[in-house]
């Protein structure tokens, strides 16, 4: 894991990358959004999504700080958690394994891992291969399938006036990891404190109930929070075309985020909302639909963390109502 | 490549991982059929099918005898083959891509040779990443549709007293590679034989027309060759619980074969048998339809191998008649 965020509304490395490979190909009939959203857009009814990931030992995950069926938990949530943003339920997995030499023992709790979070969404995990490589490589492709009736939910439909929201409580997986590199630094929570923070970050939960109830209530824009609130809120005003002011005060902090964060030296808050890995979504929704929105998520919070302002495109940030510069909006893995 | 093929009609290490891999996990609601042929299935009207392939640099393929372009159109058509083995057409393509620093100028050279395997079957490349990772590194997947009232074509089906063919001609993919990977065995070649076979390593073609073809006249199983024409029938028979009869004599060798097999010391026919990566499609069916699939094939060929046999699960191999055992089946590449 390694940050490279840069501070202000300046534009990501990897999303110039991105851009250039969109450039780069044709959308055919068959296929109604290709690359930049959470998701691919099949044509048909039901509406089918679709979504991968290529996951590198050292880049995206380091062994010393995970374990083999946390690792396979982890890469198939993550995937189902960007299925999950579109509104949509998955349906089918595919695995691409590569091992080095003498790591084969791994497969079967990396499988069990997966397992799991495949039995919990309902899911199949409908192929898989496993090659040589030099480090450990995952490859996890998944399939979603909106209700019918129901349109996937963009990351570009957030208008000015919308209301920006978060589900859930941010910060508990960078906390997590945080405590998982240096110990000492959960010293100030209760045992249970410190494994709901670990296991959120070493198994993270995707909301694929919420984003299905959020698209049946026709919001605006949804996006899962990968790579830090600050980035993706950044990356849904960029693919909206609008700006979103994100008020520091207002993001919910996890249990157990305030005493890690000031063991660390962090501001929490600055913690909570540029940490990344939590697998919460962003909604963009008129004010209005706020009240219906949080009692079709039940027991799940649902937060307002900003507001889309017609202004220029990009990301600003207030904290009692007065500008924040942020060290770094969020956490890049890669390119 | 690294050749790790076992004599006689054993099984391979990786045939037994997927094994392993398949007995972890569930088949749920929306999937018909799981881990353990070309491409999964699920549910629904039309049906789809979907593959995924990790390709890794040194395991997979060598920088030095490929460039970028055919790099990436060999990593799409190789799983767009995928696709076509089960009959399907393919409509969607995700791409992961791994690599090492500094490598970020291979990309648009890597999508120009993808994006003309695309263009060639009329699918879109709807989904792309770009990661780090110590050697260059590609994840494909493919999502295909049957035509609607179509049955996708699984290796599983073939019966006692089906004719067992191939379509086109084999054994230029490895004649290739070795005229490669030593210039002077094709000295013996006129500039377009030898350019005709680097370029079917370099750039196969996938048989979509034909698995489609193949589908609608319900033959009985089918499979693209892809490890050997005689480890892809291996997989077949031990799917099929049946055992295969290959003909060495029968093997349909494309021009230019027999000149590298003999500048390189092989017998021809048994290098066209074992060489793969031809992405020619092996069909099991009754022997009254061929005429009637050869004619909807056009100007493919299609050419009788083998037979399938009322005997012990595996392949057996014969030549003017007589057993043969055969160096190896093919070639395996990874686990």
């Amino acid at each position: 894991v390694s940050p490279t965020g840069t501070p202000g509304t300046s534009f990501h490395p990897e999303i110039d990358l991105i851009e250039q490979i969109a450039s780069l190909v044709t959308v055919r009939p068959g296929v109604e959004i290709g690359i930049g959203d959470d998701a691919a857009v099949l044509s048909g009814d039901p509406v089918l999504v679709m979504t991968q990931d290529l996951l590198v030992e050292d880049v995206h995950f380091r062994l010393s700080t995970t374990d083999m069926t946390s690792l396979g938990h982890k890469a198939l949530a993550v995937n189902v958690s960007d299925i999950a943003a579109m509104g949509a339920t998955p349906v089918a997995v595919l695995v691409g394994l590569g091992l080095p030499s003498g790591r084969h023992d791994a497969v079967a709790e990396l499988y069990r891992g997966m397992e799991a979070v495949a039995d919990e969404h309902g899911c199949t995990i409908a192929g898989g291969d496993v090659t040589d490589a030099p480090v450990l490589t995952l490859s996890v492709s998944v399939i979603g399938r909106m209700e019918a009736g129901v349109a996937p939910v963009l990351r570009s439909g957030a208008r000015p006036g919308d209301a920006v929201c978060v589900t859930g409580m941010l910060g508990a997986s960078v906390a997590g990891l945080l405590v998982l590199e240096d110990p000492p630094l959960g010293d100030d929570l209760s045992v249970p404190g410190r494994e709901a923070l670990q296991g959120a970050h070493l198994r993270p939960t995707a909301r694929v109930a919420a984003g299905a109830a959020l698209a049946r209530l026709c919001v605006h824009a949804l996006l899962d929070c990968s790579d830090g609130l600050a980035l993706d809120l950044l990356r849904m005003a960029t693919a909206s075309g609008v700006s979103i002011e994100l008020d520091l005060g207002l993001v919910p902090q996890a249990p157990g985020v305030p005493e890690v964060a000031a063991a660390a030296g962090h501001d929490a808050a600055t913690l909570a909302a540029t940490g990344g890995e939590d697998y919460e979504l962003i909604v963009a929704l008129h004010p209005r639909e706020m009240a219906r929105c949080a009692a079709a998520l039940g027991d799940l919070a649902l937060t307002r963390v900003g507001t889309v302002l017609d202004g220029p495109i990009g990301l600003s940030v207030v904290r009692d109502a007065k500008p924040v510069e942020l060290p770094r909006l969020g956490w890049e893995h890669g390119a």
